[in-house]
């Protein structure tokens, strides 16, 4: 689906119906979004992936991060974990492999049906040798090589430039700067006093980008990385950046999210995200948490979905997977399902608030008729996770109620007063 | 601590000191609170259990529920349970046994050292034979007899009248009666006729309560089990009946708090929160989730967490733990410590938003300090749960950083460049 906002000017592309179809909304309406950035559809023409439509009146989607480090370089078992995430619901993956062959890992990952991302910084850097050495010739190389292997989206941070790293030096953090990729940018500004080639040649990136029709992650490399980080000026700095690069993008036919916005307490999540998709002109929000506390690491997982949940409510649109090892290590098998089984909830608690409630959410009504008759088979084909609750449900001898209440069952007992009369 | 809320009204009684000083009040400001009803202590004077603050200005606290069933009647297992509860953060218990020796099973629990609740409608059920054959005798003997075992506090359905049943039948639920307790005097009123007697007799009962020094947990046996159902009308007629009889019981000297709501979905829980506490003139909210989604069963802990966070954050005060085995099977042990572990981290992010921000949570500042000079024993003295969070990290040889980044660890690049002017 090649120059996908340019053909949604004219008649909605055919491939675009069956994806309206899927999310509820007309084709038409659909086409207007895109062609608005509103709606983003990654899909790099090379490959032929599932065509995973994120932003305004879609569900929301759910990415998990995946690939080598230094210390665990082995493709195999990333790939393990790629099919336990699709498997666990995830819609898009990233590869953010930084050991081993990393042409390699992404061919790999990128013959699964899903759209694909990258942070092509983590190459450039290893091909340069160190931030500091980093040149604008290997990064814009390294984007052009790996959007003509096919990635469907690539994370780059035009949005780490001197004006953030001022605001950074005026208005200083606890933790400085928590994106690797944001850390790269800001080593190589404080190496060379120059401008981030990103930003500086914004629209060379974009020429790139638009030939080879990948999606634009602009990178939030200020991102707060501490709840006491929450409120400082980078932060929003990046943000009004990445707004004017947003429509700058837009008019050069480029697709484009934004990405946010790390760390924050409960109750500043829902403004954040207004904020954000007021100065980036409502452009589909793809978001890391945010983490609404620091201090239940091993369960960052959950911590996520709390705020994930709250962010999507208030109109996040694609969320990426915490895993319950984040800040400990690099996740196992097991950490990646968990990690997407609950964003893969944030993102459904959010939609029932985006879908207008539980009236846009058939899915919720047919749970409830299935409970009231204690049909098992029927709440196992509404669950998220069928295998793993019948799994729970199977280990006792009540098959009917549940070991919970056994004979004691509320409904058991309520059903049987009203006999009929209770609401179909 | 004797007639605790008649103590209040002269200075505040000796107890109370360092009870207020744990949660960072002034003994003074927690006295007029207990006085006005919007904190109670619960605490039966023939125990000598911690004293456990629950309201307005207070952390926020977390129940667990055990006991025995009849598809499974074990009562050491409950007891190893009650341990793992505590070590994982509870501040309170609920004994819910159904099945074995009710009263043994409560002298167990009662040998712990926090607060304990029960639901003595379940005994006095059993004890009458059926719900129908229940009587007033026997149901105001048990709390009577549970009073003196030393139960703390005790949820009892008085708002389940016969004007909660008018409103069922009026506007119908997909689930009806989901809760219990509130099932058992549905059935019983269907069966006789007649009004609770809980709701007929409630000035005998606080009577017996505050004779007894026993705290009233005013039951919502009209909490919707469905997101489907969480708007219709039996669950604020009940509400209102609770406001009604939370007055009362202050006046009679009786602490008491309010359960509620159930199932709700995410955008409708902040409100919610804040209707009870105003027709309940702002008594101690004591809360079940809510779940913001019937869908996710096997992970209603995360769910529950979703919907308490929120709901704490908008002004609930005491999350009853939520297990993955909900709607399932009786928990186990691991299953009791994932949920308790996830209310804990729900009543955090809770007291975040409640006391201000993080300038009202020093160790989320500390953490951050800690995590910025990758300080791992510095972390791990903040965290929640350090013990889980170090068994992750140390299973990587990367004992600086961790095995997510290795040495392209954000935080460490970033330290180096800054190199101390970050912020202290």
């Amino acid at each position: 689906m090649h120059a996908l906002i340019r053909q949604c000017r004219s008649d909605p592309p055919p491939e675009l119906t069956a994806v309206a179809r899927t999310e509820g909304i007309s084709p038409e309406r659909m086409a207007e979004a895109v062609q608005r950035g509103r709606i983003v559809i990654p899909a790099n023409p090379r490959r032929n992936a599932r065509l995973i439509p994120i932003g305004e009146g879609c569900r929301v989607k759910v990415n998990v991060n995946i690939g080598t480090s230094q210390g665990r370089c082995d493709p195999d078992l990333e790939m393990v974990k790629a099919a336990a995430a699709i498997d666990a619901g995830a819609d898009a993956l990233m590869d953010l492999s930084t050991a081993g062959d990393l042409r390699e890992m992404r061919r790999k990952i990128l013959s699964l049906d899903i759209p694909v991302g990258t942070v092509p910084i983590y190459e450039a850097v290893r091909r340069a040798g160190s931030a500091a050495d980093l040149t604008a010739d290997i990064l814009f190389s390294v984007i052009r090589e790996q959007a003509r292997q096919g990635v469907d989206f690539m994370t780059l941070h035009s949005g780490v430039n001197l004006d953030a790293f001022e605001a950074l030096r005026l208005d200083p953090r606890t933790l400085g700067v928590v994106s690797r990729g944001g850390a790269f940018h800001v080593a190589w500004m404080a190496a060379t006093g120059e401008e981030n080639p990103l930003a500086k040649e914004f629209d060379y990136l974009l020429e790139i980008l638009a030939e080879e029709d990948v999606t634009l992650s602009l990178g939030d490399g200020m991102r707060p990385g501490a709840l006491v980080d929450a409120s400082r000026l980078a932060k929003t700095t990046e943000y009004l950046t990445l707004g004017r690069q947003a429509r700058i993008a837009l008019q050069a036919g480029v697709q484009r999210m934004i990405e946010g916005p790390g760390h924050i307490p409960i109750h500043e999540v829902a403004w954040n995200v207004k904020v954000i998709k007021e100065v980036t002109d409502h452009a589909p929000l793809y978001l890391l948490g945010p983490l609404v506390t620091d201090i239940a690491t091993g369960y960052d997982h959950v911590v996520g979905a709390i705020g994930g949940a709250i962010a999507a409510s208030a109109g996040a649109d694609f969320l990426c997977m915490v895993s319950p090892a984040e800040h400990l290590a690099l996740p196992d098998e097991r950490e990646i399902i968990e990690g997407t089984r609950v964003a893969r909830i944030a993102a459904h608690v959010g939609d029932i608030s985006r879908r207008g409630g539980v009236s846009g959410c058939p899915e919720e009504e047919r749970m409830a008729i299935a409970r009231r008759d204690l049909d098992w088979e029927g709440q196992y084909a509404e669950m998220l996770f069928p295998d793993h609750a019948r799994a729970i449900h199977d280990r006792d001898t009540e098959r009917e109620t549940c070991s919970m209440c056994g004979d004691l069952c509320a409904v058991k007992m309520v059903r049987e007063i009203f006999d009929g009369d209770q609401k179909k």
